[in-house]
């Protein structure tokens, strides 16, 4: 377990390290605590795993498709604009156990906590390209980015990701701080890259390289891990990937919990109830609404939204409920600005590696 | 106007010929009438203009990359098995009119009939390039369809469509009837390339040649004409298209009208009201429900569904409402299994060209 981290996390593997965060843990802020903060290594660096900031020794090496290939020292960091961003990171697994009922999926057996709410600091990169008077070739379209962390058996492969390079110029950062303090080493200090809106597969760790190149890693982590297949399959459906029928897990889906009550909780007849909890999807748009349904989806009705903490944060939701005594059934669903909403039935979007998950939420509360 | 249509039909522009279908007419039967059926030709073509069967003769000729180039006389698809197919045929453009409210868009200016749905009945693309004895390389990736029209200046350019080979072999048909009658000249008989699910666009009159390809044709009416932005822009903003930044209109966007009450409609007080209509998406998906909201959407209540005519034609909904006296509003969306449903504001999507809005149907009732 790494150290300084909240007990209460459920322990999934030790090596590589990684904690799930329960229900209550996230419940309980909008910013989820670093002590309470999920964990998804995949390499075993015992040396990484503590909670301890890391000092700004090293390099970030720019290599690749550029004018002058250059190592920076992350002192120069410090030297260079800090930005903010409220920002849900989540694994891409995250609630991988519901695909796994309908057809077993190797890989972490996440539930619903591979996931929280975190201010991100660092420097944007645009600026920090700019600051190393280097200059990107037209013909670069991804960014490579590796990490200091290295598999321990020679036969296993080093992780890195390709993710593309508008995007990271856009809205990438080299993350320093979590929120409001050093980055720790289990959380991928000193240095991480940070896409907002991506799922957490591309924010690498123990940033050390970033290369310029045409196109995206052929890297074991790039593909075939981490992808979907562009068409549906049945579940239980091997399918060989390549870069054609598949999609890397970038964009966030569109997606929403109910804190409270929690499921198969008892709740008070014939008296309000408050129901909570967040919405979030890839930032590319607004969030319009958050709805629940009593009936199954025959109906819905739209929950209060607090205000927005940015285009990637969760997004906090309530509503007053009096329940009858017996047995209810309560589903919710967000909808953004550009017409997406979470389907009925998420096992439409079975995949072999379990990701991307995001069906509707369906719990059930007993009133008594 | 063209012999043989509704008088009723609303006349945009005479060269080309383009004619739009009332809702009354679309509220009639969910198959419409091939009379009421909607016009949108491209060039001139006094001679196609009309809902008269053409004869079957002349050739489809399969060129590009395939093993062994030929012409197939139309006489043999008589000869192969014929498959109907209920879809909705509707233009890109249709609705854009909601677009040029926010800035000034050229084109057809369509108000919302530039579609109906009717059942086309032909031969599968794919059993009739194996009739033909016609192997494809495993290096053609998109088909290009040309017709028998023609501009009729010299500078003008002549239509042409590209679409996907694999979508085009799922479910490509050469299509020789319209609701159980020969295919008439005006509609593109005698044989028309139609893809079910897909925008009018690529459903190509008086089909002459299918060319093998590896990409889309640079033709004017695939790129830039046709097309919408990867990335929202505001409105009134230019765009040089490219293959790169932009999408072809093909797989037509989830959608739903209300054809009764008709909008700004009187009806009565204190009374139970019929409201329906239909609601259509690109067949990739089941659609799981029809809401309307008599709040603005700060609720929503589900119809009640008719039985599905299959995956690309219009389903019907419908539900009754008890109003009280004075002006409400109604709201409908239609959602499917993907979790995709229409936005509130379709101002986002707005594009030069003024394609593929898919807004939330909002219109006025006064009750008394």
């Amino acid at each position: 377990m790494a150290e300084n981290k909240d007990a209460r996390l459920k322990v999934i593997t030790t090596d590589p390290l990684v904690l799930e965060t329960p229900d209550h843990l996230l419940a309980a802020n909008r910013i989820t605590p670093s002590t309470s903060l999920f964990v998804r290594n995949h390499h075993g660096a015992k040396h990484l795993e503590d909670m301890l900031p890391r000092p700004m020794v090293g390099d970030i090496e720019i290599s690749g498709l550029v004018d002058k290939p250059t190592k920076v020292p992350l002192s120069e960091l410090a030297k260079l604009p800090k930005t903010e961003v409220e920002m849900v990171l989540q694994c891409s697994g995250n609630f991988r156990f519901q695909f796994s009922k309908l057809s077993p999926i190797k890989g972490t057996p996440w539930n619903k906590g591979g996931i929280g709410n975190v201010r991100f600091a660092g420097v944007r990169i645009a600026d920090f390209l700019k600051a190393a008077g280097v200059s990107i070739s037209a013909d670069a379209k991804y960014v490579t980015a590796e990490g200091a962390d290295q598999p321990e058996k020679a036969a296993q492969i080093d992780y890195e990701k390709s993710v593309p390079l508008d995007v990271v110029l856009a809205r990438g950062l080299l993350a320093t701080e979590l929120n409001g303090s050093l980055l720790p080493a289990v959380h991928g200090g000193p240095v991480r890259l940070v896409i907002p809106g991506y799922y957490g597969n591309v924010q690498v760790k123990w940033l050390t390289r970033l290369r310029f190149e045409t196109r995206e890693t052929s890297n074991f982590f790039q593909l075939p891990d981490y992808r979907t297949p562009k068409k549906r399959i049945e579940p239980g459906t091997p399918i060989e990937y390549t870069f054609d029928n598949s999609d890397p897990n970038f964009d966030m889906k569109i997606n929403s919990r109910i804190f409270a009550p929690a499921d198969n909780s008892t709740v008070a007849a014939g008296t309000s109830v408050e129901l909570k909890g967040v919405a979030w999807n890839d930032g590319a748009a607004d969030l319009v609404s958050v709805e629940f349904s009593q009936d199954s989806g025959a109906s819905w009705k739209t929950t209060r939204l607090a205000a927005s903490a940015g285009p990637y944060a969760f997004r906090e939701w309530s509503t007053s409920v009096t329940f009858e005594k017996g047995e209810h059934s309560l589903w919710l669903r967000a909808q953004d600005a550009l017409g997406r909403t979470q389907p009925i039935d998420g096992g439409l979007f079975w995949n072999p590696g379990g990701y991307g998950w995001n069906a509707v939420e369906k719990i059930r509360v007993m009133a008594v």
